[in-house]
């Protein structure tokens, strides 16, 4: 069973996590952590080496895998050595991939840095690399022995990367119900709290836990964290065929707004929660690149989601906020009609 | 729960075992199961994809198990795929550990060829590969779904791969009790029955799982699988210092030999059995090119086995068979007194 502390003194905690451990450490981080949140935390083992991984998914890689293990050889390191992986998913994804296949398997703490790595990678036992260029094409299932959350080191990062993932959070209130959403849409990311953000991050971890504990091999309600992602899928995808990527949790953003709309016309799902949206994701997230043009591209790329079977378009909805209606088909007017009112929305 | 196969007819156990999975298996085999072994079971998944690895611990290598992960991709392999890992423990350990890891893991079927890996290797869940030289560096614990353990092919092999293998179940014939030794000891390895031999295997890998299950993390009565191995790994050391290897397994009869013989002098352990046990080990495994010149090097290997602390011997001794006696600390007088008498129990 994983220990989670959602805490913002993130050194204290980790060092109850290692107790005797801490003389038997192995650090792994990135570029990013080891400049902005190492120096704070490198008091609970001073003297352990330190691997340092070159940030981005795109090193996400075995090879990297194997510098950590080259590392940790060179270091001396034995079956009692615990691995602390400090970052965002691609630290923990990866350093909990090296530290579990290390002599089959060392004892590992994540600490998540990023807010997507906390509300998505570092919690969930998901370890793994890319491969040749396959998301998480190599890995396996592995728990952290302890998983620290913080809100602390969200100011070291880019905007962007806050508000990614905080799309991921924008999605778990939609399915925990009115409250939590109308909470998460009163955040000024610009201006938070750091306390109050964490409980709500902590909030949308256990929200996330209890779904995944239901329902581990996605069969039935996992499925409801598809919400966003059929229209946010297409989105992403064919920002990038358009040789202008956008991040993953922008994408996300504007598909729970569009699939609210679908919700709203097929489900009756509340048309003033729609317009608060509406009005939170403009802000944030701004208007993605699309016009009626690209309409048949998207629907073609909805139909060829991997939710979606037999050439229809596969959606999760909602008939009210907490309200989840899974595996739901969405004819082709709906949608088109939706991506019409969202773009409307956002003011494109 | 591994679903464990005991039989001879290898191709319907392999058939019932995948069901309709057959239609989506990739075969992994070693140059000599492709040549011995393939041919009597490709009937069951014709036309399904073959990975044929280089034979011999030496390339149970992350690079072997990317040319495993490239030619599943190659083959368009899915989550639904299904691994068959036909071979011994080299195969086995590195297909498993492919498999396992291959998109977070799809079902593998291990058919053991060779005795050692019918005893050892291919149930229990140890996958991985060397790594940097260090054997099983780098891997986990996961289960095949099905292990198929027959006899039928043991005739492929040369004569010392039985033989090494055979040490094996020699030692859980020891630890098992009086009956269980006695039948091992009428064995014939150059002229046995499949099926008597096929139920004596049986009972070893049943013993080995009992005794795994009791203790997974080898804390206690695990450690009674140590039988054999503090003058065996001594031996097989100094072998290959002085540039004359030795199979594991021969070291190991060598070995349970010397330790039967400190077991008698410290716990009156049987001089009948030592004695049969000596004509046996004699008549299959010959004599070890050790002289009393070699004992200081062999005591010095022996006082720095993992097992051992402090400097002291440390082995797992008889009473009687069955009657095991974990960590027992060893006088350097009773293994040089033991080693005599094993010399002259083999003739040398």
């Amino acid at each position: 069973m994983q220990n989670i502390r959602y805490t913002n003194d993130v050194a204290a905690a980790l060092g109850d996590a290692l107790g005797a451990d801490a003389a038997r450490v192995v650090w792994i981080v990135d570029e990013n952590s080891a400049r902005h949140v190492l120096p704070a935390l490198r008091c609970v083992a001073p003297d352990a080496p330190v691997v340092t991984l070159a940030a981005g998914d795109d090193h996400k890689t075995l090879e990297a895998a194997r510098a950590v293990w080259d590392a940790m050889e060179a270091a001396g390191a034995t079956r009692q050595s615990v691995a602390v992986n400090v970052g965002g998913g691609m630290v923990t994804d990866l350093g909990g991939f090296a530290a579990a296949a290390f002599k089959r398997g060392i004892r590992f703490v994540n600490v998540a840095t990023t807010l997507l790595g906390a509300v998505d990678a570092a919690v969930g036992g998901k370890v793994g690399v890319n491969y040749h260029g396959l998301k998480n094409e190599i890995g396996f299932f592995a728990e952290a022995s302890d998983v620290i959350i913080s809100t602390r080191f969200f100011a070291t990062l880019p905007d962007r990367e806050l508000a990614s993932g905080f799309a991921e959070m924008l999605k778990h209130g939609l399915l925990m119900g009115a409250t939590a959403f109308d909470a998460l849409l009163d955040v000024d990311l610009k201006a938070y709290d750091d306390e109050a953000l964490l409980q709500q991050v902590r909030a949308s971890v256990e929200y996330k836990l209890g779904v995944v504990r239901d329902d581990p091999r996605e069969q039935g309600v996992r499925r409801a964290l598809n919400l966003g992602h059929t229209v946010g899928h297409a989105l992403e995808a064919l920002a990038l065929r358009q040789g202008a990527p956008v991040p993953h949790g922008y994408a996300v953003a504007w598909g729970l707004l569009a699939e609210t709309v679908i919700s709203h016309l097929t489900l009756q799902f509340s048309s003033e929660l729609v317009y608060r949206l509406g009005h939170f994701v403009r802000d944030v997230y701004g208007v993605p690149a699309v016009t009626c043009d690209d309409y048949p591209a998207l629907l073609e790329l909805m139909r060829h989601d991997k939710k979606s079977r037999a050439g229809e378009i596969n959606c999760t909805l909602l008939a009210a906020c907490g309200d989840v209606r899974i595996d739901q088909t969405v004819n082709a007017e709906d949608v088109r009609a939706a991506l019409d009112i969202t773009r409307d929305l956002l003011g494109s």
